[in-house]
């Protein structure tokens, strides 16, 4: 099967600060393992608007740089060597494609790659060293992308890479997590994905903590089995009460919120586990001695390591997980300024916003 | 709350080889750290018949032992410094209480406690070492008693030891199954269990092999997305087809059978993971270089470890498992070899046989 | 082998805040599981001078408790059920014994125990919630007795719940050190016994960092194959200069200064991991975004579970760990008070002070 | 730095069943990623006779293809991408490179690489699937080369990879064994790395079991705690007295005889693991009863994964391990037969074999 596929197309590009607009540019080819994949839909999130101010480190030049990395489409063309997916295969993505050669992503952390942003020694990140999906075609490479199973949207593709932190950062923690009642602070994507993934995961009680009630009716709706508004509560209290006193087995940040990381200390049980998904403007205050009195643990996770997409997705095919009801809005990618001023300004409550090129 | 309790009760009690017969006994009475449980039901299991025709390490005298561990009932009275469970409280058990001081329990394996049957060090094992569940009560060490769940059943309670050993194996073996391909061989009690648990750990696709068609169906009822008939179809190479050739991603093995775990092996993509949870008469074949190449690690598991019954537990309240269905054959207790002669005829196809004091 | 017991004995009872007294009180009798200890010596720890002035929880009353956690001596008599040590024996110990019945118990975190100080329950941590060391004889459960190798002295064995707590720390960060840079903070008890540990668990490159140089001599003295002396040079430079720019592969914070958590994390390489073996006085500021990007986990350790002063012991008796350099000090026990001031005055350098009944 | 490279070399080729010869060939020229060495030595395993007489899964054709995989030497050029290493830079190396790709790579297992022998996917093992060390250079990815410390010879570096074999096996294992007994059967050269890596881990006692007294006297040189003759002593009554009757912690297999996996299992602890690092002819027969029943687990080990071969070379750097003195004999490159034949023949009782271009 050969896809025609045209030599220009449309894309957004970043010129300077906050100054994204959509322009025209070649359409890249794939390199040797490499597939070309033509865009159904890009998501957007926090780094998203947080490149657009400031860059991130190994991120390409003013003037020709395409955002995005929430992406999921159809394989239009592969390079040579790739034989993994069939042209006209929906895929899902994750982010990160490693070095193959530093001692993280020898040992499986390629999210965590030791020549991040070194593209002359095979590192890339799709919309963050390199082009991303806020584009019509996008280039990425194979290590990278997951055929999209039959039953699941574009939609859900999209979300998928989130999920795949929830399941990476349970990676990292380790262990089962059957029978445990776990608490999840943030109930934005991350962390509604990961109230899912958890309950998926056999967790048999799973508290979603949050200030704003619309996404705590969702995350209700979407699977908690108790929702605690942090406005109206003491979310710490309300968490001894709900666990009879005892405290929570695993509490996994994805607030961002300088004071969260603490209370979900306060939050655990002896032996706890405390895993961090969320990114904060400055050092937070921590009570190391409480930690260590009761022998918590802190894990961190970054990005989707560990092919942790690719399980993502198949909980999703088994429609134990779902983005979809995630997505609130959907622009034209013609129109992104107007979806990225929305996202700024939180007027019309957006959760996940999208763009279709 | 009291309770009354009788001074004596009727009781099975293993008077020599195959010599089972209910009499009267002495009520037992609770020391510290331990409870009476009056017996609502005690299902049977294979060792159940193994230790009737010959006594297991550790096992009582005959003459005074009742055996019988898979059972389950209502809290009557308390030794002392009980404080975990309310008299009138319905309580699910696991079988192993360690002795708290040797190597292996001081780092979480009290089911492989090197104090194996030793009464005077601590370590219990009820059913095995000390009386069991073949009677109208019996006492156990608190560290071994579960409250249950007001919406599971006594036949859901007994089954759930069962389930406690598929937890804990996935316990030793490490690692989510989110996603994978589990090929669970030998579709009795044991690996419906565990087929259920998989599934519920985020396992997407569960392959059962077994040569009973009854006992396949059950397991494609209650969980399996593929059964395959051993005795019809050649199960390796069914596995293999069914995974695209790639072969499976774990593969419990709960059949007992000598051919079984090698085929097991056949069955494992690169780099799987083989569980034993069952027991074989004799030294079994076994292709060490084809593991060693494939790098495919194989992992015991003894019991149910690591408090896995509770984990258990709350997955089956959670309607995720459930053992209601293999129970098949309900027997008073006086009807004790009745029950037995069932078991070991296999008329009347007896999936689980449980008794009623 | 009997040996002749008297009736009583000399020992230090806190009478008040600060008020430590050496009087006559009677032996105590081994019960069940324990065995009674002539005490040869025992050191003073930091945590030794805290309860002096504010009683931890579970702590004795006033008036009859004895502390002294760092005890060392000869099994003169053994309660019922044991047998594994002969009277006559020298021993070592831990300090904790767990209830055996809770959550952290039963999965092998027994210094975690939720039932701590709940004797009732069967708890109990030498010198913390039961009478302690600083006396002639102590009773203490067999599940935290070690014989003593014949080539260790006192002073070594003083030392080896110290090194415990390290091995523990170790097997709570999971993996093998092999070849790795090892960063250890404070160069305390704690601190040495761990940069030895590392050492002899085959960490090739260990650096210390401190701020009393007599400490830092002593740690390089002892394995260390760098010291940073954190008054004269910026600390995190320094490692980021002794590892070539990469950073460590892990860094173990013992120094218990609220700036170092933080810069622990500072030194460390991308995937590196923290371990925390100090407590705080207030809550610490710790940069948690940094952790995330750079995938740092930070890990906890309480006491010495695992049953890890048995592995310090045979790296001890290998040659490999020595603690004996660190014991700076003795004094008769009847002269405590002179102890514990030479510790809160740190007038004549005091690194492990110990006591001789 | 610049060093000048002839054209054409002396390398052997395999031209037919057990047909190697030292014929003239193209030096070879570093790809992108790819570095140039000039070899210095390269040591000859059980593997390099075995392809001889079959060929091995993607071994390039007769008539072209170079074997030798316990290579090192002397980087000589550099592809375009690598700034890791310098011109000039003596080098140890591992064998496998992965795809970088599939499941297997992108967690850490790229031994276990499932395009093994796909070079167009980008997967190689020098010696095996691509051109190796038995001949002047030899080209290799720069994920598998290690900068060799100053103070290990040739030899030391031809074994590192043997000893790598070691580390992964450890590492798969997981956890400390500081403190343990460890048996080690099988005193070849991954038997004797081994004994020695498990020493310079903390494991006290090092129990060697064999047959040739020579190879007991080396492993008795070099590290281990004790020797056992299998020839003139039954091994696990030897292994049983030596621990008191208790077992060992680990037994590492490394023998390849049929009996030596199951006698391992009876040598072990109940709780205790069992470490495969040998291939067998056939299948062998194994008591998995007993290891269900003692909770022993079997790990099997491919190659030297996870990087091992740089902590292994820390180790060596440090004094800990040493495979010198397994080099029992060198030839010229030119004179390879007649080392073949050698081990063939076992005549001179060669330990380590290694070939000089």
């Amino acid at each position: 099967m050969v896809v025609e596929v045209p030599d220009v197309m449309r894309a957004a590009v970043l010129f300077g600060p906050n100054d994204l607009r959509v322009v025209e540019k070649p359409v890249p080819r794939p390199a040797h393992d490499e597939v070309l994949v033509q865009v159904a839909m890009c998501g957007a999130c926090g780094t998203d608007v947080a490149i657009q101010s400031e860059p991130f480190p190994g991120q390409p030049p003013y003037g020709s740089f395409t955002p995005g990395h929430e992406w999921t489409g159809t394989v239009v063309a592969r390079g040579a060597g790739v034989d993994e997916v069939d042209i006209g295969t929906r895929v899902a993505i994750h982010v990160h494609h490693g070095c193959g050669r530093c001692r993280n992503c020898l040992t499986g952390s390629y999210t965590a790659c030791e020549n991040y942003g070194d593209a002359e020694k095979g590192h890339s990140a799709t919309g963050f060293t390199r082009d991303g999906g806020f584009a019509e075609y996008v280039v990425h490479n194979v290590s990278c992308i997951y055929p999209l199973p039959d039953n699941l949207s574009w939609e859900e593709s999209v979300l998928i890479s989130t999920a795949g932190t929830s399941v990476y950062g349970l990676d990292r923690v380790g262990g089962l997590i059957a029978g445990d009642t776990v608490v999840v602070i943030g109930p934005g994507p991350v962390g509604i994905m990961t109230a899912q993934t958890v309950r998926a995961l056999g967790a048999t009680n799973v508290i979603v903590v949050g200030t704003r009630q619309e996404r705590l009716d969702l995350a209700a709706a979407l699977g908690a089995t108790e929702v605690v508004n942090a406005v109206t509560h003491d979310p710490v209290a309300e968490v001894r009460r709900l666990t009879g006193g005892r405290g929570a087995d695993m509490v996994i940040e994805s607030s961002g919120h300088p004071d969260t990381p603490n209370q979900g200390l306060q939050m655990l049980r002896r032996g706890g586990k405390l895993l961090i998904l969320a990114f904060y403007k400055d050092p937070v205050s921590f009570d190391l001695s409480f930690a260590n009195r009761e022998e918590i643990s802190l894990f961190t996770a970054r990005g989707e390591g560990r092919r942790a997409v690719g399980r993502a997705l198949q909980l999703a095919a088994a429609g134990l997980i779902s983005g979809e009801r995630l997505v609130t809005h959907r622009f034209p990618l013609d129109e992104i300024q107007a979806g990225f001023d929305m996202l700024r300004s939180r007027q019309g409550k957006p959760m996940k916003v999208v763009f279709i090129p």
